[in-house]
């Protein structure tokens, strides 16, 4: 199964060809029906170690790359650090030395600057899988987004997908511009003005100022997570205003498709991003997200691991 | 050894009947000897995944909870929040369809919030055990009580039950009141009168305002935890008069019978609620309510997840 | 493989003799080839509960003993209290009791008081690591050294060993000087004037004002960490002195022989204890004094429980 994935690390989607992500997407939806078996566990990762480096909080991310372990039979280390311990990169790298000394075989990081990964892999023999790195990329989101849209449409082939909120500041937003464009798709971003890149700097993506213009026959509908606490009071006016401007309900849906896809990457804001008449609507696929980020981690888990001894 | 529990949730005492109880009871006693064995652990629950959801710190519940799910080999998932990232209802209940989507089981919760445990259970699909929420209820505590006088007394019925201390605060004693009621003993309660329940509030207990009337006789007495943090200022003048006044000790236990029992939930105020010359008493059985806190809880995951698939 | 190690517990080298050390060491050089391995995992300790109590942060030996654990199949309960919850040596006791009660069989504890993990095995039937206790006692930092020291020279009979750093605070010395002087070492101790021991304390190594003394024709040059935090302002004037005039740099390093081993217990203040420019020095053993921590630590869990049932 792992054989045709060459790389060492997962650091980011602009390094892996298409081949590579369908590999990876493949891979994920094989490995899926474990999950749903009476004992989801199999051995394959026995005794491999797992450490787990995040330098910000995300219970969410890291249970699921906890999961994912626990499905293929590895152990796991949780080293939570505070970024007050962690003042220079020789120390960064003394901290990754010596987990790998003991034993560690892949390393999933996350870090509030761009390229601590890349740091990482460039001093370590271990694996990398980037959980999210600054502003940069947050590559296993965007594959499970795109394993989710994979499995509703069947393709990932000229469809339009709509991206809406914080465009600038989001790594979730970087990480799926540059895969479903990638594998075919168009990406239209749009949020408040602040919130937007350049244009030079959409990678690839059309920028909307007007919000209908990116909806307007969408086959998915993402919204973004609204940072309350980094940029409430300088980015957008209030939160209501934010709701009112950009905030998804079911009626700027009704611009999309019939059988679009409504996704986000968690946590919401019910009521901000997400108007909650969303809640229950058939096309809200945000809790199959969810099934799918661990289904996509075993891929990597796998892919990075399987063939290393 | 499942056959015969049709619940799905272990939310309360109040809602099993006589029958259920002794069948939770048969069951772990059926379990312990698993825990005195070299290796001390079946296969029995391997691959299920068990999330502890605690929004108060509670090492003691939550380990005992760890032992229990160790002991079948189930997977376990520490999930420990803040209040202050839970403020609202639809949040806790994203949280945990977050934590379901990715493969969770069975949900241990402890919450300040009276019903938590109830609310969770009427939106997951997976089972919820209540490790304590607010002053409502303690079930696995209660149940583990209950093991600990069955299998020193033989019975559960026509035996005098003397609980010491908050009443009016502990789910402790409210679970502990139910449940030996509904086994066929009477239970006498006992504190500050700050601390006690109206007669109408008192779930069938007799509350008694001369802590001999409920020591006199008694098979069981079992003292509560003083809450210092909580209430030292206002429900009562000082922790020494409180000692004076309700704490037990020798002279006061010679007014129970000779063989009674002696009880604490745990942890311990040595000096306050109990006398420390009757650390080493022989009718103190409160480790062997700690061990038997970890055959209780096997045998509810075994009851909830054991027939699941 | 056990038989010939009668000791319940492991709280200091004093009460080891030469051949209990030697024992332990020759353990962990068998033991060490299993992390190697493709599947670094033995069933060995199955279903033994490994309790670690941590009254003073610690990732990297707590993590270090936790992959102990992993590679022997054991199961982990990680504890970590603040001071300020157990302010009585009861309440210490009671919380060992209560986790001995859970079914733990074997504690590894990290206290700041001296002495703690000797009172722990007073009361409990489990076995007890020490972990490091206060200034007295971190003997399996000392035997993990020992191990490298013998693995690179064959021997530890006739080493000069020198220590240089703030040896009279330091567990990590105490531990090694008792341990290396029992194998028929001489170790030499140098640093600042306040932070060198009373002859009388020495413990049997000799005291150098000059750094030059103990260095010289040294076999092992072992740098300690300094603590900023504790004792920057008060007992040297500054990080910039301490590194001029205690540091090692390889121009201080050449005064010992050729093929004398470098060392440190981790982690290092790169400019401070050692010079940057010996990261990557041919005689730095450093991740190699990580890597035998685990298997030191394997070689005691399996010969403090392997027998035990």
């Amino acid at each position: 199964m792992e054989a045709g994935f060459s790389h060492r690390h997962l650091l980011d989607l602009a390094s892996l060809s298409a081949e590579d992500i369908d590999h990876i997407l493949r891979t994920a939806q094989n490995l899926k029906e474990i999950l749903s078996r009476p004992i989801p566990k199999v051995p394959t990762l026995r005794g491999k170690l797992i450490t787990h480096l995040f330098f910000e909080a995300s219970t969410r991310t890291r249970l699921s790359f906890e999961k994912a372990a626990k499905a293929l039979s590895a152990d796991v280390f949780n080293f939570t650090a505070r970024m007050s311990s962690v003042e220079k990169g020789e120390t960064l790298l003394d901290t990754v030395l010596n987990l790998e000394a003991m034993g560690t075989h892949l390393f999933v990081i996350r870090h509030p600057m761009a390229g601590a990964p890349h740091f990482i892999a460039r001093h370590t023999k271990a694996r990398v899988i980037n959980a999210g790195d600054g502003f940069h990329a947050h590559p296993t989101q965007a594959l499970l987004d795109m394993l989710t849209v994979k499995e509703k449409k069947g393709t990932l082939s000229g469809l339009k997908v709509a991206i809406i909120g914080d465009i600038r500041h989001s790594r979730v937003a970087h990480s799926n511009i540059v895969g479903f464009r990638k594998m075919g798709s168009e990406v239209y971003v749009s949020g408040p003005a602040t919130m937007l890149p350049p244009e030079a700097e959409a990678l690839g993506a059309r920028v909307c100022y007007r919000v209908e213009e990116a909806l307007e026959e969408a086959d998915v509908v993402m919204a973004l997570r609204v940072q309350k606490e980094r940029h409430g009071r300088k980015l957008f006016p209030s939160l209501r205003e934010y709701a009112q401007a950009f905030g998804i309900n079911a009626k700027r849906l009704s611009l999309a498709k019939d059988d679009c896809l409504l996704m986000h990457p968690g946590p919401i804001n019910w009521g901000v991003e997400l108007s909650p008449e969303l809640q229950h609507h058939p096309q809200n696929v945000i809790l199959e997200q969810v099934t799918n980020g661990v289904a996509v981690r075993m891929a990597l888990l796998l892919l990075l691991l399987g063939g290393a001894s």
